[in-house]
């Protein structure tokens, strides 16, 4: 009788037992799952661990990582050796040699496509949703003659915007990186609460924010998008060229040559700022007027603000947009050779890096740049991070506070 | 040397030659692709073409449509048998048994999930974005005391809302479907340029859309996923249940039952009502607000709107909400059998569904509602569409000019 009960309530419990799963010690689940998704996972070191099922598979990777390692179960298994960089980092599974999102996460526009991410966490505030008032990002649609097309940006207004009605604002132009686009920013760079927490803490001074999408092309012209990869351009093209080859992007730069084409920079200057100045409460000199960018974002900067210094007054170039220092007497029309000129129109040059990917050259332009004598360039570091969004969110979080002031 | 020329010419063009391919006749590519891909394709009959380039995969399948073929260049294609129904189709691919998006298309959260689209286009304007004023679309935070958490609603405002700072306006809330979330109706629905485009031709008057996320649990409780599938739902809790066995969900509707579990009603009508009339300009009495759903979000309008109608006067129920015509005298207090007091207070139930998917039950919903002598009710059923997205813009745009007048 008493064996009976203990067999039945063995019985009852099984299901339990079966769904039971191991949690590797210290980890949790990786902030950019969907809700409830307990995989892939992070540590408080920095290990990633990842788990897949596809138990009719022959080889499944975790792209810039490598092979996953069959289970028993028909899961794939793969755990980093060493700790990741901490930030947040695009990846995609390649299954059986075709590279597509984890269905287990968000999906966000980087490198070209639809991928998926996972982020060791700094495990700071600056870029959390606070109990601050927030400011809103609204999509704006409008129409640009030049390339004869309807185009959206988001914009970020601030807190009291609707409700001050008579109060005029500061702009900056945000600008994304290569295989990005204008919702870069907002979900991956989390713009929104860094710039809230920084105008609820009294260091930032409320401004209109506007992204854009760096990719325009003339009427009959080629599209443009990003990564200059030929696998990825043949397979974005449809030609027979392989996608499957191309390899995932890395997280080097891409070549600016290839990023530079197009007419973007031309378009924000003759057509997205007087159709922002005409649709939002803006002001509109030069002392407020601000544009920054990452990597080929802020080549567009400098593209845009060193030819335009009656528009323009402060600038940035997050992990992108600096010269070399041999060739600062050539630069921008001699520009940096005239310290007066450019101490009386530059507010600011702020020039940021990640220290894992190539901070020297950057360093060195900067400081080329102040032995000229030239005033208000600003160098920033960020420390451990690579050519990635946490390097970015942090040069927001170090250049939003220089502004307009 | 005429010879010599030959061989070179031929030489250079070769490449041109071997990159050369054969699109269908009569095709051309997914409205939804990535900027510049070529496959997938739509052909003017409806007919869709999938291509992917998986040569080291055992099995590649379209999901909802069946196997792909191995070709010997290391493509898989499909072709449909059939014309496929007009409108928007989330689809998958499955890759030797595991459901991921197809790179090669833009990504949208449906499904529980983010997955790919392709669309069997209509051919037709009032969804397309078109050279009338546009509203914004903004995505607004706050914060919710019933579930303690930091929720975003996308809100729709009006042309001119800016600009002419003393009006306000009425307010539809508009809800998406089971496994869906606050972004459907924008990306999905193409909402805005809907609305813009009633509006622009008199056909709507101008309103506040407010959009928010229709899963709310309180403090503790299992988080809300949409779709109530036991596969979907063990993957999202890492359980060792196979994610790859789960059968991707049909265009059926998912069990109201699981839908309907949480708290987004009533915290609707607690916290977001008051959120969006203290945040935005709008009219606070019941003539002035609406809320109308799909599918999930059908169910929770009549949730919503039938025990508060202190503070809502129109509701529509798109391939949902509506209950069966034999339990007509039970529902909702019997209000069914007070036509007067149904009368006087409810200016318009609006009830559609799509041709190919259950229009006999709703349809016999709405009959059995008027022949009780109840006025307003309004039934639509959309031609040749299932229960997808088509439906529910065609819903949308005839639903939206007989609210608020």
């Amino acid at each position: 009788m008493k064996r009976t009960k203990f067999l039945i309530l063995s019985l009852l419990i099984m299901p339990l037992l079966v769904n039971a799963q191991e949690f590797p010690e210290g980890s949790i689940p990786n902030e950019h799952n969907l809700a409830g998704v307990q995989w892939p996972r992070v540590d408080d070191k920095g290990h990633t661990y990842f788990r897949v099922f596809a138990p009719n598979a022959k080889e499944v990777q975790i792209s810039f990582r490598g092979p996953m390692t069959r289970e028993a179960d028909g899961y794939w298994t793969y755990v980093s050796p060493e700790p990741e960089a901490v930030g947040f980092h695009y990846y995609q599974l390649m299954i059986d040699s075709v590279y597509v999102a984890d269905p287990a996460t968000k999906s966000y526009y980087g490198m070209s496509k639809w991928v998926s991410a996972i982020e060791i966490p700094e495990g700071l505030d600056y870029d959390k949703t606070q109990d601050v008032p927030h400011g809103e990002i609204r999509m704006k649609k409008y129409w640009s003659e030049m390339t004869q097309a309807w185009r959206t940006c988001y914009v970020y207004t601030p807190p009291m915007y609707d409700q001050d009605t008579e109060k005029r604002y500061p702009v900056l132009y945000l600008q994304h990186g290569g295989g990005e686009d204008e919702t870069g920013w907002v979900f991956q760079g989390r713009m929104g609460d860094i710039i809230d927490n920084l105008i609820a803490e009294g260091k930032a001074v409320p401004m209109i924010i506007v992204m854009d999408r760096g990719y325009a092309s003339l009427p009959g012209s080629e599209p443009m998008r990003g990564f200059d990869n030929p696998g990825m351009n043949a397979f974005l093209a449809g030609a027979t060229a392989p996608a499957a080859t191309t390899p995932p992007a890395t997280r080097e730069r891409p070549a600016m040559s290839s990023l530079m084409r197009g007419v973007f920079p031309e378009l924000l200057v003759k057509e997205i700022v007087p159709m922002i100045d005409s649709s939002f409460r803006t002001k509109t000199n030069r002392e407020s007027r601000a544009m920054a960018g990452l990597s080929m974002g802020g080549g567009h900067t400098f593209q845009v603000v060193m030819p335009n210094l009656d528009k323009f007054a402060y600038l940035g170039g997050f992990s992108g947009g600096a010269g070399s220092a041999d060739q600062i007497d050539q630069l921008y029309d001699g520009i940096f050779t005239d310290s007066e000129k450019f101490n009386s129109q530059i507010k600011l040059m702020f020039l940021s890096i990640g220290e894992k990917e190539r901070p020297e050259r950057v360093k060195a332009f900067a400081d080329a740049l102040k032995s000229k004598g030239l005033q208000n360039i600003v160098y920033y570091e960020s420390p451990e991070s690579a050519h990635e969004w946490l390097t970015w969110r942090r040069s927001l979080r170090e250049f939003a506070p220089l502004l307009f002031k």
